[in-house]
């Protein structure tokens, strides 16, 4: 696969300038879809030449800037901080509350921590804008989640203070449990002395903590017998707020928290945090003795047999600093509870920091906040969430169950709608897929919506509770294809890959608002598992091929363009059937006709695809999915195994597949990101002109 | 794909018999491997006929038949069972020492609930032979995991009393969550009449709950606002010991239990049990108090919110009804905690019960059990396992982790020889490959070791915490392809397709004992992760073609066969070669010339493959794995995006790929299994000629 970039790709393209101007207004990936990726750059707002009003952050190039800051210091730097990121996200888009809530965490632990050599481990990793800031990434945080800036999470790429690249969650535990033992046995091995032990910290949040990843590293936690500190971040909110019984544990022992006990908390734990010459045992114990006068808030943790900690001010930055000082001498794994307020010191993200947890560019107008841009379609997301309701009134066995993200995957309204039928079960996308299962055994129609990348935890219920079992759940599968600014660790490229490899799932994808219609009442309807995907994307308002409005019949492909003429196929998987269409228009003005087939299904292939393949035309399959196990190889597997195997007729019979290489794609913006691997109108078009020799 | 019974299958090949005969003996899988299967029945065990010396199981033939017993009358039926049960799996192999420490637990349970219309939950489900043999199946039970013979998981197919096919651990909380809120919105849609609510049960181990699935599920057990009861069966072993805090935190509680003890909670649990009447809330802080009084064990699960009763004497079969009686009126979900203990009445599993917790057939003399038949090979596991040993004598990087199979994983002697250098963390796979990430990061060079199966537990971890931060962490992919007895839940079919769609990852897979030396060795020297799969199989004494001395070198194939005459090419992936040479060579012997290349690679495909595919000759591609997203569609795949796209050059050229198709097959000997899907040498000779037109 080529790797060029965009201004090469554009003049490589003969036919680039009609595939703009045929290309329907209405449903390209154009400047309408920046509303909802969020990572176009207002121009209207300019960027603050210089370090001007932040007095502090101009000095800090690197985290050695910040040794010599007093406390005070430290937190007029959090609050300038907190305004850079305000004032960047507002102009980028972002992860804005929990980022907020986290920045005093964060500058206390580099303050006390040397992350040249210590390993600091993020969980999810949205949160960590304040740990770029601060560890040299201060310009290139400016374009944040744009080409040429930083990434939205955690990458060593970017820098050796960011150990993992991640983005989901509950990882961190697991990968600083691992650091933490490979640590120990290079001391062991005489690699490290024990004066120069490097410490480990994992940073988890609240909604992370709860993910069954993260329970099964807590639980073997016990393998470490060295130095590790947890700080759990408790904000009461993962997405939305966070679901299950120890959220409401947390609740219980927050609400039951005065700002007096915190502070006494902290003191307790100062006074008695074992330090060297004392024995950890006793001290311990001493410790858990005065912190249980002030709350039983440990249980919890202390039947996993993790030494625990508070809860305390996570906002506090010079208590922070003299907790993480003494649970440094630790030498076993310690987890400290602090509490912050997600959002903290953004007016309105503190009383909705579900609605600023992920934000698109805004403005400030006094104290209101707008959107900088028009939102100027519906996504596919909306349209999914309005047509799910719809049906649901129709039947009354059709339940939805998020994980997470009622709002995300456009579930508010059914929640709102019908409350009783709405389950949110937090992050833990495995649970979700078992009660599913157990729904739709009891004769429920369950609706499993997860973004495709998140799904990926499911894999093995989905192979387990539903496709054995033969079980009618049906999945949303949203995000689904290239994501735009958020990154590799969200892109949804593999989900066609591991479900259709599964006997009794069909796997379908809707081109535009008609067939998400058709898609969705095919799935509530069918006696199996039905998987349906869609991109981050604006959704064609009309319909973009007559053909749209054929009813979904199992295995069954249409016609989206056909000319008697035709000297091709193009075969298109999904929602970018709108750029295959386009470059068919754009051929057709230069005189080249092919036919455009919308396969509407990827398991189980229509069985007149493969015919076509032996049509002595060439053949080109498009997918926003890997080309490795995507729909385009489904085709190729479906000739390979047709009787006799594949032997094209004639001379001249060739395949293309068009899709994702296997290689990870930087944030930038979904337009771009299509263009880049080639999956656009333009690359499409060129593709067929290549392969007719023209 | 033509699904014939293996009679019909001999009968069309016409060149079965010289395959017979030429097949390498100490290779194939013949005889030999079915001391690994153990699948055969000893012929030297006589069938006993009758129910002679089964006074109370003759009459048991559904579960209406226990409804009249008196509790003395099970405590018998309880020991004749658990006879049945050893003299069963004396025969066929099975998994002996958990199903003999659940019997008293699954008779009091069919004695109390009614599960015609009560739901009975298993997890895992390899303890469920005493719930087969009263539900109507005793006689299949016979021919346990034999074609003809029920299988060794609970099957909706085989009973109405299975409610879920398993054989994966953590699933049933979950599923059981989503059976009650069904049940309970059919009651409220006024399908079903308050009176007579289906009751709910999930049936949990020890080793089981402490996996993240599991966590998940108790996290969202507030969902549920009826009765639903789980059993937690704590027999302080999962396969192994259980590991991990959890299970520390519950050996702990059996350890300071005595007997007396266990008497005294059932008769408190018994006497402040909310009844019909009572407050629910208040019987409830009653009961709290009263257990409190005996033993503060339930804070893990209070914490969590659970209700909980116990620990309790799982073999105490009257208290056992009596509780269950109990609990059944209950209107909330709550966890009753039994005390067993495996291998519960058979001498040798009770004091070695890992050792029996799934055996080949057996015979008893006197008090030593001795093997039914001798072990013919070493297997692919153990060949591993020594390899493992041998290179991390060389290297002291290399450390091992395994996922509570230790022994199953053939680690055993790694583990006795660098205790420091291996991990097991339990039932919990996620964690497994975030610790392994962890380690990789640190500079070590960890190897997991986990059953194809069940690494699809961890395939966001794979994707996430190792391809995309590249680390170099090899996976030992164990039990990949058809498994024989143990059925559908625990083939390896789509570790090549879940695994290649990755960036960064090598995929191998070795032919024979000394490809597994040059595989392992090239994994552990490697800069990327690297999968090496291997079946349940036993290895090839001998190397079975002089390529397998040749180095693997990235992405490259050797040929093990090639003649100046040859008329089609069969490129086979791992070690199904040994079928593939002997399909040659029965080939040969019919004046039929067939090169034979050994893939070695599934990612990267080396490109020489690609070029065979435009040879003119038609080629075969044969794995041991489905056919969706395998070994042979990489191949298609990376013809597909060859340059100019895929044009075979002359006619007559074309592809076929042989591998399993996407349906469940069931239990049977792995040998009858390959047979059955025709990837055996019988049925790639045949495919060749059928591409002959001979």
């Amino acid at each position: 696969m080529q790797n060029l970039s965009s201004e090469e790709q554009h003049q490589e393209s003969g036919v680039r300038r009609q595939v703009e101007t045929i290309r329907p207004a209405s449903a390209g990936p154009s400047a309408e879809l920046k509303a909802v990726t969020g990572v176009d750059v207002d121009p209207s707002t300019e960027l603050r030449a210089g370090w001007q009003g932040y007095p502090l952050l101009a000095g800090i190039n690197g985290v050695g800037d910040l040794k010599g800051l007093s406390v005070a210091q430290l937190k007029q730097l959090a609050d300038e901080i907190r305004q850079f990121i305000i004032e960047t996200v507002g102009r980028t888009g972002g992860h804005l509350a929990s980022s907020l809530g986290v920045v005093e965490i964060t500058l206390a632990l580099h303050y006390v921590f040397d992350f040249e050599k210590d390993k600091l481990v993020w969980d999810v990793g949205h949160q960590c804008y304040a740990h770029k800031i601060v560890t040299g990434r201060k310009e290139e945080f400016r374009n944040l989640r744009h080409a040429g800036g930083v990434s939205g999470f955690p990458n060593p790429e970017e820098s050796p203070y960011d150990q993992f690249a991640v983005g989901h969650a509950g990882t961190s535990i697991g990968t600083a449990i691992g650091l933490a033992l490979g640590e120990a046995l290079r001391q062991a091995q005489g690699e490290a002395k024990q004066a120069g032990q490097n410490k480990i910290v994992a940073l988890v949040g609240d909604g992370s903590i709860v993910n069954g990843a993260s329970f099964e590293s807590l639980n073997n936690l016990g393998l470490v017998k060295r130095q590790m500190l947890i700080v759990l971040n408790d904000n009461s909110m993962a997405i939305d707020a966070t679901q299950g019984a120890v959220a409401k544990y947390f609740s219980k022992i927050r609400l039951s928290q005065t700002y007096e006990d915190l502070r006494r908390t902290t003191s307790d734990i100062l006074e008695h945090t074992p330090v060297i010459g004392k024995t950890v045992e006793e001290a311990i114990e001493r410790i858990k003795k005065s912190i249980r006068m002030v709350l039983p808030a440990s249980q919890l943790f202390e039947s996993l047999n993790v030494p625990y900690f508070g809860p305390v001010d996570g906002h506090d930055i010079g208590a922070l600093v003299q907790l993480f000082r003494a649970m440094k001498q630790v030498n076993h794994p310690v987890i400290l509870h602090c509490h912050t307020k997600k959002g903290m010191g953004f007016t309105p993200a503190d009383s909705q920091p579900s609605k600023y947890h992920s934000t698109g560019p805004f403005k400030m107008n006094g104290d209101v906040v707008e959107p900088a841009t028009e939102k100027q379609g519906r996504s596919f997301t909306d349209a999914f969430g309005d047509e799910l309701v719809r049906l649901a009134e129709k039947d009354k066995k059709v339940v939805a169950i998020s994980s997470a993200m009622c709002e995300g995957t456009g579930l508010k309204k059914f929640r709102e709608r019908f409350p009783d039928r709405f389950y949110d079960v937090g992050i833990a996308e495995s649970a979700a897929v078992e009660i599913a299962a157990g729904l739709a055994k009891s004769g429920m129609r369950p609706v499993v919506c997860i973004y495709s990348t998140f799904l990926q935890r499911s894999f093995d219920q989905i192979f387990q509770e539903v496709s054995l079992q033969n079980l009618p759940v049906v999945f949303c599968i949203d995000r689904a294809g290239m994501v735009g600014a958020d990154g590799p660790t969200h892109h949804g490229l593999m989900d066609i890959g591991y479900l259709r490899m599964m006997p009794n799932l069909a796997l379908i994808s809707p081109a535009d608002a008609v067939e998400v219609g058709g898609a969705l009442g095919f799935a509530l309807s069918a006696d199996r598992a039905v998987c349906v995907r869609y991109p981050k994307e604006i959704i064609a308002s009309q319909q973009i091929a007559e053909s749209s409005s054929e009813p979904f019949v199992l295995g069954k492909s249409v016609v989206a363009r056909r000319s008697d003429k035709s000297v091709a196929v193009i075969i298109s998987y999904g929602s970018i059937l709108v750029e295959a269409i386009a470059a068919a228009r754009a051929l057709a003005e230069e005189g080249i006709e092919v036919d455009v087939i919308n396969a509407r299904f990827a398991a189980p292939i229509d069985s007149r695809i493969v015919e076509l393949l032996g049509s002595g035309k060439p053949v080109i399959t498009v997918e926003d999915h890997g080309v490795a196990c995507g729909f385009g190889s489904a085709v190729m597997e479906a000739a390979g195994q047709h009787s006799g195997g594949f032997v094209p007729q004639r001379d001249g019979g060739a395949v293309r597949m068009l899709g994702v290489p296997k290689r990870f794609v930087r944030h930038n913006s979904r337009n771009n990101q299509l263009m880049e691997v080639g999956i656009n109108a333009d690359k499409i078009a060129e593709t067929v002109c290549q392969m007719l020799n023209r």
